[in-house]
């Protein structure tokens, strides 16, 4: 039967909105365009920036973020592929350097991710990394890094939004 | 005087290790390699991937991260560039894909991803887009998310560490 090869194509969207108060706190709110969950989240920064340090900064939650998306891609596709882990446990690193010419405003880049991986499973080592191969796939923030995306920016000038 | 000129460079570092509880909550600890503060984060998932919806999902993480990093780059570069703001709302826009052959795991890929920029500010257009342009090539995920970058993937076997 050709239905169990048929493709399908689905969409995720979230929205997030933040406020600046204070100093460099930021307030966001995460919501999901057709509804769904709402999530508030803050962000501070430290000494580095003149923050207050009342939240975590913006590259905690990026960090957690993409740590977290490929743990739940490699529990998701566990029971896909019948690849049984009792447990995982997953450490980020994350790197950016930043290059300042005399006071001028510095320019960021990315110095390199990397992610070490430790599945308590009694499946053979084959298995685990067909499961962690797949994990990559599917995780969107593994796949969004991996091309070079043309993020947008647009400027509210008056009632119009100015591409920048 | 040639001193102000000087260039120099710094590196930013963060380790998040997560580990999995229950279903496909993810219990995340993010420090700085070096010493500072650490950071305790939680992630779980909703219906679609099985979770109990104890936490943000992994996505809201990442959206709120990108988000607030171009508004604290933004706020940072005012007073450098010398445009003043009174404060700024951003809106993040994030689009995923997923394509899925039958039951297979599905695919993730990028969607597009765009910012609406809302300065509270007396300074021209013209000093607004020259913020917005320095926040941009300042802000650490959007110069990541600018290129492709090669993601490491490590799978712990035995007492060793085998690239996937």
């Amino acid at each position: 039967m050709a239905t169990a090869r048929k493709e399908h194509e689905f969409e995720i969207q979230f929205q997030a909105t933040g406020r600046s108060v204070g100093k460099m706190r930021s307030e966001i709110t995460v919501t999901r365009p057709g509804g769904g969950e709402t999530y508030e989240m803050a962000t501070d920064e430290g000494d580095f920036h003149g923050g207050d340090g009342t939240a975590p900064p913006p590259l905690a939650y990026f960090a957690t973020g993409f740590t977290a998306c490929l743990m739940t891609q490699i529990r998701a596709f566990a029971k896909r592929l019948n690849v049984p882990i009792n447990g995982v446990e997953v450490t980020g690193h994350y790197r950016w350097i930043g290059r300042q010419t005399g006071r001028e405003p510095y320019v960021g880049s990315p110095g390199g991710f990397s992610f070490d991986i430790d599945l308590d499973s009694d499946a053979s080592t084959e298995d685990q990394i067909r499961l962690i191969e797949a994990a990559k796939k599917g995780c969107f923030i593994d796949q969004t890094m991996a091309v070079a995306n043309d993020v947008g920016h647009r400027l509210k000038v008056g009632d119009d939004w100015v591409d920048v």
